[in-house]
């Protein structure tokens, strides 16, 4: 993987730059669509490349581990050729799911044992079987296996969390040294910063992270329950020390505000469930505001869904049928509200990045932050 | 509208030709992919254009009359405008609906009380207000109000239905004629043929018919638990009446196998639920045969959906992970099996029709039957 920044704003933290992997070129800052199991929901991946525009989607070690499987994904030559996506892909390590999804799990030095969430089988996922696990699936990045504390973990949780994901991330990085791809293309592996809410833990998380020199670096459990100061003030602590001439990427989060402050605080790399999870429930975000599609208000409403919206079911589809959608309780609606607020959140990034290379970035920011948060 | 015949096959009563309305050329035979609600369901109008080929799609009078309702389809400047469909739309008359899904309904002379399976609100349809809904719609062929008996009604019951039928035909057609369109294009009115499975009803329902000289005539209440030589048979006696230089349209019906069969037998245009409904459920249709793709069977097979399909979607999925998506309830699974199937119909009915240009359609017909009804 390479990566070169491209400009920096004046005035705040921000910069524009662009990921190669082999998969292609991925201009940052980015928004990773979520294909929890293989499929971002509801969208064909022809309308991904097309009217969303993503380079690069998620993929979930702990959904992909337990469906389709690996005995499947490694038959079909990976996750790329199995879903019919040629560009890049990214996976997380499964630790947030086998924490928040899966039953009667226990964690050891070794690594986290756990039941399925589906059938109750039992499953043990070590920082090295899940290098393994995700050479399988064959992502272009490829995370490290973390434990992720809750927003309001005490302080004696969360530094031992923090301690163990340390020396869960050294023994990571050496599986991903001696292991290779299966695929005949290049993977790369970043370490995540942990440290719950506290800056003395994140800065030494940081520090340690930094220590290993990855192609590029994540920050892990923010958005999980703290005050949003709190998560702008880790992300200043932690981006104040991860190389400036690395991807930095802020795992999870979040609101298209959440988003550019984070990108105004030196952050490239974003995913986050908002856009198709909360679209599904017709909510829609928009750059004047946020929609709530199954509102009265919209029943006769026949202007276009985003009138500056930028992909073709934006200005094709009006309100008024897409709240009817919703209230018949068709499956189009969640389809058309998913596919409209991933455009949507990949177009907030390339404008942001549009605004970073011609130096208006804060002055944009400022004004669009007000904008975005709106109900209209 | 108009209709012309193109070619009659030397050895059957099939023909091909070519339906005209305001909103665009119907090659015939054509089948009419089913959107209840102002949606063919989990699939994108744009796909429906480009990858289903549809010319025309059918929308229900119940399910459009309950919800958006008139007032928003009137504002909308009729269904066409209101879901960005600008090809034809064919509405059936709400009768099938009115007495398979509304509660507490009551026959009069004058028409059908019901209630709403929404909200139990009271409404009544009778054959000059399904007219006037109909032009409110604005649906290019408009279907009479018919009360339609179940395939084992006793013939007591299926006499009287009729002659009921027949009597609403007579107002339907009156109401047509004294209306005007609402939105600037022509819309046509087709009669129903009824009769249950009893030939001499059929008979003299298809004289009755045939004697208002309407653009055009369906044949309904068949494929409703009769068996299939029943079917057959009575579309046989019905098509020796219908005048032979208008469409005919068998309503509801059916399987590939139903749909060659009746083609052979003079039918010009269908409609049916089966290829989404099915679909959602993991039965795909193929020329080779049907495939359960929830099948075991399919896991770690990384062929094509459908090698000899035509839309982008066969080729690009497999059916390991077509498959994958059902094992996992991921609604992708649902949409990309129902524009498959309904890209088969389409694809069906168009390879007949080319058949009956070349003269080969009763050869091709009984070769294909037998690979139709296949289990893969
Ligand atoms: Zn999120
Ligand atoms: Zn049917």
């Amino acid at each position: 993987m390479q990566y070169q920044i491209e400009k920096r704003d004046p005035k705040s933290s921000a910069r524009s730059g662009k990921i190669f992997t082999d998969h292609g070129e991925i201009p940052t800052p980015i928004f990773m669509p979520v294909g929890t199991v293989g499929t971002v929901k509801g969208i064909h991946v022809k309308d991904l490349e097309e009217e969303v525009n993503a380079p690069i989607i998620l993929g979930n070690t702990y959904h992909l581990y337990l469906r389709p499987g690996l005995e499947v994904l490694k038959e079909a030559g990976g996750l790329h050729q199995f879903m019919g996506w040629n560009r890049s892909i990214l996976t997380d390590s499964g630790g947030f799911q086998v924490f928040s999804l899966s039953e009667r799990r226990k964690l050891t030095e070794k690594g986290a044992e756990f039941r399925s969430h589906l059938d109750g089988s039992k499953h043990l996922f070590t920082p090295e079987s899940v290098v393994d696990i995700q050479r399988t699936i064959g992502a272009d990045i490829m995370m490290a296996f973390d434990e992720c504390p809750s927003g309001d973990a005490p302080y004696s949780y969360a530094v031992q969390s923090m301690e163990l994901t340390h020396r869960w991330l050294k023994r990571g990085i050496e599986q991903f040294k001696k292991s290779n791809p299966l695929y005949g293309y290049e993977q790369t592996f970043f370490p995540i910063v942990q440290g719950a809410g506290y800056a003395e833990l994140r800065k030494r998380s940081a520090e340690y992270v930094a220590s290993f020199d990855m192609d590029g670096n994540a920050i892990g459990g923010l958005a999980v329950g703290e005050p949003e100061e709190v998560m702008y003030q880790m992300i200043e602590v932690v981006n104040a020390i991860l190389p400036q001439d690395k991807p930095r990427y802020l795992m999870g989060v979040g609101t298209p505000v959440n988003i550019l402050e984070a990108i105004s605080l030196g952050v490239d790399m974003f995913d986050c469930v908002m856009p198709t999870r909360n679209g599904r429930n017709g909510m829609i975000f928009t750059s004047q505001g946020i929609i709530n599609i199954k509102n009265e208000k919209w029943k006769t409403d026949f202007s276009p869904i985003d009138e500056q919206g930028h992909c073709f079911f934006d200005l094709h589809y009006s309100k008024a049928y897409l709240r009817h959608l919703f209230v018949a309780r068709e499956m189009l609606g969640p389809q058309i509200a998913s596919i409209h607020n991933l455009s949507f959140y990949l177009w907030l990034v390339s404008e942001a990045r549009r605004q970073i290379e011609s130096g208006c970035f804060s002055t944009w920011k400022d004004q669009m932050v007000k904008q975005l948060a709106r109900r209209l």
